[in-house]
């Protein structure tokens, strides 16, 4: 889950971008991601809106707020999109990421290699009790005590942390991440958490997404 | 990340309602979880709405779509809130949920306490090479092989499933779980996955979350 307010905009050039279709164009990269990397040459608004499951008329509006990203009758050159997309989202750079929290979850985020092939990579762990880790994860990483976090994270100039903690200790990490520098969260934790004016929180509840599911799964045994 | 394309939509009572919506009630659900728990016995849409990050026009314009859940200049009855969600969404039994791939990413969501707290117990887990996985996991849990999952998810009659097996292993995965009478899919391969009609199938992708943020933070340095 994530947020569900899909009102909430940012200003983009002349306009105002909804997180709905921010959300989307993330979307629309990491499929466009795999045609460029299997060298595909075009798409189709048809294929591109299959491939990401959002209706095609849904994809133009979105497209719309950038100007005119496809060619008439052509669809989208797969070279120029993939450029244009990464440079909207801010996906040219490498982003260093901060990992708070290397237990069951953090410590399969460190696996998760989704993150590395889009341009993120942790490179600061913190937890409270490092010497309590397993072995293996601490001959594959450093982790650092969570005291050391806002000197480590301000030194590193980290603007992007990921929070794998109890909920009970959440808040409190994320105030000391904000006060390093860092401008964006993804929670795991399970609360609902916010940042100050200009901290982008994303609340990621699994549960929620099975919640969806048992809605649609209810009636149809 | 999950399916971007809220106008899909599902009979509910007289009208439809748009996946957007049984996101957000799914939301509702965990916020009012707590508030349960923590024995609190009314909660004002404004609490609500803060609460769960989606503005209190939309709490509204969902609840709308199942009568009146509120009380007007008192809010809602949690208990009846509670009741009422957790009746619409199907979350009043527990739901049994096969764990397809113990990789990283799979064991640590053996670990993940969110879903039994929301009534998800994972009841199989399936694996290529059960034989391989660490001691540790294999010690809490059963792991079964893979080529068994048909029969089992069948027999234990399982309708609801995490994916958590490399891209190239999903479709497959897929099929196979549907044709043992799975009917929902919470997908964490690195794929979009397409369900036959009838079987729901919602993709998290964490890369996609990142390149929100990416785009939130993207000229903030």
């Amino acid at each position: 889950m994530r947020d569900a307010n899909g009102s909430e905009t940012v200003g983009y050039r002349e306009g105002k971008i909804p997180e709905a279709t921010v959300q989307r164009l993330s979307i629309y990269l990491r499929y466009v991601t795999q045609l460029h990397r299997d060298e595909v040459k075009v798409v189709s608004s048809y294929a591109l809106s299959k491939g990401c499951g959002v209706k095609a008329a849904q994809v133009r509006k979105d497209f719309a707020y950038f100007g005119e990203l496809g060619v008439r009758g052509v669809g989208y050159y797969v070279n120029d999109l993939y450029a244009d997309l990464k440079k909207i989202l801010g996906l040219e750079q490498v982003w260093e990421v901060a990992l708070v929290g290397a237990g069951h979850l953090g410590s399969a985020l460190t696996a998760y290699r989704g993150f590395e092939e889009y341009g993120f990579t942790i490179s600061a762990i913190f937890d409270l009790h490092p010497e309590a880790l397993p072995e293996a994860l601490r001959e594959r990483h450093e982790v650092h005590p969570i005291e050391n976090m806002r000197e480590i994270v301000s030194q590193q100039k980290i603007r992007i942390a990921i929070l794998a903690v109890p909920a009970a200790a959440a808040q409190e990490s994320v105030d000391t991440l904000v006060e390093a520098g860092v401008k964006a969260i993804l929670n795991f934790a399970p609360a609902r958490l916010e940042g100050p004016p200009g901290v982008k929180i994303r609340n990621v509840d699994l549960a929620v997404d099975l919640g969806v599911l048992s809605f649609f799964v209810t009636g149809k045994k």
